[in-house]
This record gives structure tokens, C-alpha cells and sequence, in this order.
């Protein structure tokens, strides 16, 4: 009995990349095995022997599969990270953050922007799955939808959920504190002397909304004091946030309402934009607003605002690095992590 | 003499993935050629046939191999897109209308930013190939980088190149016309009366400061003019366009120049910063200043600015429809298409 014997781990010639690691061992005159290891592990391989294989590699075209090179060197070097949405600064940030981390781990980042849809966050994790990352970053507006995409994924490595908070143990999650950022925003304008403050808000199912204003109550409540007004617009943008203006104007006319906590700054410019409308009414002198987010809608007022800065970097490194411990390391306990804003002051809450 | 056969296309157990296309054959009690069809053509198999074989797949957690599927199916779903700079809203735009486009037919886009640097660039177009994209698009600094990378590279589908002009003929480019982009500045300078420029660029070895100002000198040619001053200073950030600006202010302040072109917004700001500060000069009383771009610095600055905004969305879309065309057609010719850039008019400019 003949039989043909192919060696270990080499692909056939023809199966699915017409060029295979086996012709390009006949071509060098060495086995499969050095050509896989002049991919994979060039410190045990000889000089000579690396520039033969890599001349017969150029000369056959043959490209290297990127998902059997990861699983056969142990790690893949990429990790995959899904934003919620490119047009807004913070999730850049993160971005930024992940690839400073990575670069200094001799990793790779590949994006996919879901712009919040649910069938685009599962189309990416299934395309970053089938590509072999070592791992997932995952920012989405819903914990209840990453649960889905955990139980129902098919990704080896980590998932790592960013920007929301859950602490149930099951995965890692890095998230940016936003009750402290409420509470930040409060106490600047209490420092600056306001005493009378209104809270502009958002739909109550939006988590973090829910926490920012829990931060605002907190602050008011340890200078003995209560919100004058809790408004929740039906969104947190800057239409919405030019009726709360319309809808404020007489009453901070009339002085019951010197300082606006907006959980936005789309709300808040949309707030002073209302205001610089009404006459007799001047931001900062006659009431301080504060927004939230510190991006281009918070220079882009009328009035720059004065807004909370979350640390978008800060976030990215964090998961890159959780998620590497955690693919390193099996005996790996989930964290959750919270990171703090940061108040930034612009003329809107000048005194 | 007898042998052992395996179904054409099929992945031998334990090869790569633990789990193999011939186990999820065995449970389903199916031929592997038939699980392939279920993962690629799944019009040619029955909906009962169909089910068995999802259920096999996940009891084993076998996972479909992206690259071997794309292969397989003909075209990968995905398309690769790296860009220079998130931080940049330019580029933003370009991914977000590269998505709209991928997602009207049914693709995908995987993101990589480089921030600039050659090593990343490299990196990504080598990692974004091996996981087998339809095609590459790129916005590089440098053509003859993206030459090189052209030669090297082992991709197979459309390497498309943008935000870069290049025309001849070897693979197609999608660019943003800076010469009509410096023009409409000038013009629009000229258009409120202003009529002795000065236009302030960079290194001559940036193209497109080189075009912008090539469109600023036939738009004054237009008019019977030449610019009053032409300055390039060391690179084009808001620090050295602070220093043009007190470089011109006396100059200003004298009555010799009435309108700057800027070629980027950062540069706008930082000279209109430092007119601020110098008492007698207002803008856009005294002079009119434009910038390049209509990024974050032109609304970010004291007076907000009137700028030239580049289409990005549109060369996003445009790149993802040449890629598409040239993967689907063997004869396609390659195109260097330019898109026209359009004038925001904001304060800076007011007459």
C-alpha cells in the first residue's frame, strides 16, 4: 500500500491560495516546517535560509495566511476594536489611546465604526472574529446587546466592553465615571458662586445620563441644596437643547435659575444659542452653562463652553491593556474599571 | 493501490482550527462541499439541510475561516481603508463616506489609522492583505511611498490611493482638487473687496500647499493681481501661524495687505491669534483671513473662520465605488478622479 504523505500543518498547493507554503519549500529546498518558521520564528532559523525562503516567497507570490501565521505563532498581533460612532471626538480618543498601547506592545489595531446600529456591531464582531484578532474592544450604547454579542460569539479571545460600566465579573469593562462628571460639573459652578442650578437631561433609558444627573443631585445635595429644575429633553442634541433654552429664558430672567448642568454639549450650545436670543439675558454674567463631552460643539458656540472632558485615551489604553493580560494570562479575573473626567473652563462659566 | 480522498476545498481536522469543515460534515451527515455551499451559497441547499448544518456548526463552534470563505464565494465582503490621521476631520469624513458607500452594496470596511508614519503604513497594508480584503484603499502622504508599497505589496484586489493626485494610468486615484481649492480662496478674498493678498503655505515639498497656492496665484492672475506677500513657513501648524502673524502685522496695520489665504485652518488661527493681540488690527475689519480645511481650529478660533471645506464623504463614497468596479471588472482602465473643494464663509471674511 502507497499512500502520498503531506507534511504537518502545510497547506496544499492549489486548495485555496493557488500558491502554498509547500511550493514555496520546493522552490527554496527546505521543508514546509523552516518555511513556517522563517514566518513565524526567525531566530531559529539561519540567515541564508531566511533570504532563500523570502526570494522564493516574492518570486511565487505567495502570501502568507495572516489567521494560520497568528494561530500557529501562539498570539495574533491584532486586536479589533468597534466605535460607536467616528463623528464624535471621544471614541477618536479611544482609538487613539488603543493604538499608542498597542504600538507599544508591538501590536496592531484594526476599526470598525458601527455608527450605534446593531446589525453593523454584529457584522464587524463576526468579520473581526473570521480575521482572527486576538482579542475584541467593543464600544456600544447597550450592555443588553453586548450580552448577546457574548453569548452568541464565536471570537476565542477577549471581549472587552468600553464605556459602559457592568460589574457582574463575567468580562472586563473600562468605563469612564460618569456620576463623578455630573458631580464635577455641579460643583464648578458652585464654586463660581451659582447657587440656583437646573439639570438638562435626556431620556432616562440612556445610562449614562441617568448618572450624570445622580452626580449633579450628589454635589447639590453636600452644599445642602436641590436642583431647582430637571428637565429631560426627548434627546441630547442641540435642537433639543435650544427649546430647553426657549422653555428656561423667563426663568432665568427672573433669577430663578442662575447655573445649567447640560449632559451634553450639543445640549448646552443649543441652550446658549436660545439664550443669546433673548434679550437681557448674557452667558456667562446673568447664568453660567456647563456642558458635557469637550468636543467641537462645545467651541463652536456662541459663547465656548465650559464643559466635562472624559479621558478617551486613557480609556483605549486601558482596554488594550486588559485585554492583553487577560489573552496572556487564563487565570485572569475580570475587572471594571472607572476612570475619572475632567472639569475643563471656558467662558461660558466665567465670573 | 487505495488512497484516501478528501473532499475538494475541505480543511483537514486539527490543521489550524481544532474543528474542521469534515467534522461539521460528519455530525450534520452531510458531504463537506455541501457545508461549504451552506456557508457560501446558501440559495443551493435546502432549508432543512441548512439548519442540520448551522446546528452542527455551532454544538462544535467551528468557525468558518473568513479568508477561505471570501475565496471561496469569489469576493471578499470586506474592504480595507487606511487613513493618515483620525484626528483629522478630513479623514473621518472619508471613512464615514467610504461606510455609506460599502454599505449600499453590501461590504464592509475595515479601518487602520497610520497617523503618518511609513512603518504603520506598512504594517497595515501588509495585516489588512492577509486578512484577505476585496481591495485597499489609502490615503498616504507621500505617492512615492504608496509606489513602493504598490510594487511590494502581495495584495491582490484594487489598490486604490487617496487624497493624493497621480495620472498615469496604473491604478486609480481619487483626489480633491487643492488648485480649485486655493482659487475659490482667493476669490472669495477678492469677492469682498479685498485686493492686496498675501498667501501663507508650508514646505514646498507638501503638493497639495504647492497647488493651493499655484490656485491663489491664477485667481489674483485672473484679476490683474499678484499676491502682495507669499510666506512659507517651516511647517503649517497654529504655532507658525502665530509667527507670520506678527511677522505681517505691521504690514497689515499699514495698509499694505488687506486679505490672507491660509492653507490650512490651523495656520489661520495662529495668525489670527496674533492679530488679536495687536492693538489697531481687527479682523475682518482690517483684513480678511481664510483658511484650508474647516476643521476644529476654524471654529475654535477667536473670530470663527471662513475656510475651504474639502468633500471628504464624497471621496470616501468614490474610492469604495472605483474599488468595487476594478475588482469586478478584469478590463477596467484606471481613473484619477478630482473632486472640487467649496467655500464656508464665516466671520474672518465678513465685509
Amino acid at each position: 500500500m502507497t499512500s502520498a504523505t503531506t507534511a504537518p500543518g502545510a497547506t496544499k498547493r492549489g486548495a485555496v491560495d493557488g500558491v502554498g507554503i509547500t511550493d514555496v519549500a520546493a522552490l527554496a529546498g527546505v521543508s514546509p516546517s523552516t518555511v513556517s518558521n522563517v514566518l513565524n520564528h526567525r531566530e531559529r532559523v539561519a540567515a541564508a535560509t531566511i533570504e532563500r525562503v523570502e526570494r522564493a516567497i516574492e518570486l511565487l507570490g505567495y502570501v502568507p495566511n495572516g489567521a494560520a501565521r497568528s494561530l500557529v505563532a501562539g498570539h495574533s498581533r491584532s486586536i479589533g476594536l468597534v466605535l460607536s460612532d467616528l463623528g464624535n471626538s471621544l471614541f477618536v480618543d479611544i482609538a487613539r489611546g488603543a493604538e499608542r498601547a498597542a504600538d507599544e506592545l508591538g501590536l496592531s489595531v484594526v476599526l470598525a465604526n458601527s455608527d450605534g446600529r446593531l446589525e453593523r456591531e454584529d457584522r464587524y464582531v463576526e468579520l473581526l472574529t473570521e480575521s482572527r484578532v486576538r482579542g475584541l474592544l467593543l464600544t456600544l450604547n447597550d450592555e443588553s446587546h453586548f450580552r448577546e454579542i457574548a453569548a452568541r460569539s464565536r471570537q476565542r479571545g477577549p471581549l472587552i466592553l468600553l464605556n459602559l460600566h457592568a460589574d457582574d465579573g463575567r468580562f472586563c469593562t473600562v468605563s469612564i465615571d460618569n456620576e463623578a462628571g455630573g458631580a464635577l460639573a455641579a460643583a464648578h459652578l458652585l464654586a463660581t458662586g451659582r447657587r440656583r442650578l437646573a439639570f438638562v437631561g435626556g431620556p432616562d433609558s440612556l445610562q449614562p445620563i441617568a448618572d450624570r444627573r445622580a452626580g449633579v443631585r450628589r454635589a447639590l445635595a453636600s452644599a445642602g441644596l436641590a436642583a431647582v429644575a430637571e428637565i429631560g429633553p426627548e434627546w441630547i442634541n442641540r435642537a433639543d437643547g435650544w427649546q430647553v433654552g426657549r422653555m428656561l429664558a423667563p426663568r432665568i430672567a427672573a433669577g430663578e435659575i442662575d447655573g445649567v448642568v447640560a449632559a451634553s454639549d450639543l445640549l448646552a450650545a443649543g441652550i446658549v444659542q436660545a439664550l443669546a436670543e433673548t434679550p437681557g439675558i448674557r452667558v456667562p454674567e446673568d447664568v453660567g452653562v456647563i456642558g458635557y463631552d469637550n468636543n467641537q460643539a462645545a467651541w463652536d458656540a456662541p459663547v465656548p463652553l465650559s464643559t466635562v472632558a472624559q479621558p478617551g485615551e486613557a480609556l483605549g489604553e486601558t482596554g488594550v491593556r486588559l485585554l492583553v493580560a487577560e489573552s496572556d494570562d487564563p487565570t485572569h479575573r475580570h475587572q471594571a474599571v472607572r476612570l475619572d473626567p475632567t472639569v475643563v473652563v471656558r467662558r461660558s462659566t466665567e465670573r
